[in-house]
């Protein structure tokens, strides 16, 4: 068997993410490797910071880039923050309400599981009465843009009514950081992980993640050691820290903290709002053309995200097909459904750069032709 | 405070890694990002096996690239194989030794550590008497090529030892992998994880690891759930697998991907055996301009690796000083001693890419010239 070079094809990404990538991003990417303790590099790192908490709207100290995918990132929360016996309230209302609570278990926890319907948001009367149930919970977790379904739910109002009760957030932001309203101080979450490879358009493999003071505090004072060597923050805070000399934890990936620098910069210079407004108009021209298809939304109106679009599949429809036709021959990627929506729906991203005319051009065009 | 792109200068990396990058690698990271479910990917990752297959000089079907830096690689084997209350056998002769350990005691196992000398290779004969004092033990984990002192161990006499014991192995092959001989099926060892950023010269980020079959029939009959969710094998497995329609799991680090799948296979063009004596060649040339500087090894020769020379800093030298200086002055990387070797002496790499006679033409006169 002789392997030769992998060249792909440039393929327009409107699924749920990998996003399309901003093309600075990946000349960023293909700078040359520097070594992951040379000073430069770590002046790198204390800039990626500022940016990080720009986009996260915070001011915690500790908002790094875990050196991993979103998933390494939110168990990275629930290793560090949760032991055994704790109880942590989980709301599940797609497939990652769903890994939060196998995160929960495995770290030895006791999951509470408040359950929402696939698409709908997750419903803050229903965690108020099993907050109200469960007095002795330590952490309500909650994904905030559930990419399974495309629905937003209310982050602001569910950080208010864990702070109300003595309780941490741990909040999922892989989908929501960039496209829509995360404000990490203001809403008083604690700890909150996102993904490279959705509304910053970066690559995927790079997780960035915020912890609060008070997330450090209890952090601080666990009775067990974390059980991953690997995510223990407390470890791994010696490398990111601003001050004195770096431990060596692990060998950063150089390059991908390139790009997701260079990602955060264009989302720094287009300004957070105007990203945000971006994802809303794209998203309504996507909706138009979409509800002129024929084709109806999963999520209602009020808790759609606008960067990840889950529409049903029309009857009779072959599913793989449909998106086979969409690959070969226009270069066009959606998503499948996920879980309870596979093969029912699909998922069409308009994510970072991928939030652009000429994107929902094409997939629209594109769909018609071949639905006809 | 404004931030704007980053652009790093072009160093020459003789450090402990990562390591110069083979310029195809960069360029290959750089190709447009396609979707982590689109066939042309799932095309790619299988010749990625082939290569990894190739490089470990193994048949393991599961031999795949864990989507994070080594030390996640060193904990996917450790959680999948180690259940609380397990024994295993730990040969500590350096800081990897050392973090297996603590790795072991993270899931709940008992460490019986085989302590040497930092330097010196793991002593088969201690190992041989530690499985006579527990011949319960489960697994037997050693570092092939310790990366802070530069010792290569006999990973062919260990093997051995522990299957005639019935004992699997855990190997830690960061630094070998690519740079001297490493044959997993010959010396028939278990559990091995490597590193892209030294031998493979490839960026950092990703960790190619091999499982046996007796290893996987380990996992299979587990008692306990793997404690992470992220490196649970059983469920990446499904995402990696060459048969079907492949499950989502995580979202894989593309680029990088695409990257050491290049990497591997310049490193098939040239040749294992070509690439392990280019390493020994350089080696060799390196040394006897090290030694005309009046640098002296930290390893004695018959343990030595040719990609990683450590060397003691002659009497009165200022460490930091000195390396900052070629930095600064030549953008040439070292390593800096780790552990119990910090400021006592220096980590010259020698690996992949990096082991060519323009680099040691330059370490040798740079330093040559500092040290003067």
């Amino acid at each position: 068997m002789t392997i030769s070079s992998f060249v792909p094809p440039h393929r327009t990404l409107m699924g749920p993410g990998p996003s399309d990538i901003y093309p600075q991003v990946l000349q960023a990417l293909s700078r040359p490797t520097i070594g992951h303790l040379d000073p430069l590099f770590i002046g790198m790192m204390d800039e990626l910071k500022e940016l990080l908490k720009y986009a996260f709207q915070t001011q915690n100290d500790f908002t790094i880039a875990v050196s991993a995918p979103g998933s390494a990132g939110m168990e990275t929360c629930f290793v560090n923050l949760v032991e055994p016996g704790d109880k942590v309230i989980v709301c599940r209302n797609g497939v990652f309400g769903e890994r939060m609570r196998e995160n929960v278990v495995r770290c030895g926890g006791e999951a509470i599981v408040v359950e929402d319907e696939w698409g709908a948001p997750v419903s803050v009367a229903k965690v108020e009465q099993a907050i109200a149930e469960h007095p002795d919970a330590k952490i309500v977790a909650f994904v905030h843009a559930e990419t399974s379904t495309g629905a937003v739910s209310d982050a602001q109002a569910l950080g208010l009514l864990a702070k109300q009760n003595n309780m941490l957030t741990i909040v999922d932001a892989v989908t929501s950081l960039g496209g829509v309203p995360l404000l990490v101080d203001e809403w008083q979450l604690d700890a909150v992980y996102s993904g490279s490879q959705k509304c910053l358009s970066c690559v995927p493999g790079l997780s960035p993640v915020t912890l609060s003071p008070a997330a450090i505090e209890v952090i601080k004072s666990r009775k067990t050691t974390v059980q991953s060597w690997f995510l223990d923050q407390s470890l791994v805070l010696g490398y990111w820290s601003g001050e004195g000399k770096r431990s060596y934890h692990h060998t950063a990936p150089v390059n991908s903290l390139y790009a997701l620098h260079e990602s955060l910069v264009l989302l720094k210079n287009e300004g957070l709002e105007n990203a945000w407004q971006r994802h809303k108009d794209m998203h309504l021209l996507l909706k138009e053309g979409l509800e002129q298809l024929g084709l109806s939304f999963v999520v209602e109106e009020a808790s759609r995200l606008p960067q990840l679009n889950a529409v049903y599949l029309p009857e009779g429809v072959d599913d793989a097909a449909v998106r086979a036709q969409l690959l070969e021959q226009y270069n066009l990627e959606i998503g499948a459904g996920l879980g309870a929506l596979a093969g029912k729906a699909w998922r069409i991203g308009l994510m970072g750069y991928g939030a652009r005319r000429e994107n929902i051009a094409l997939c629209l065009k594109a769909l018609e032709t071949v639905l006809k």
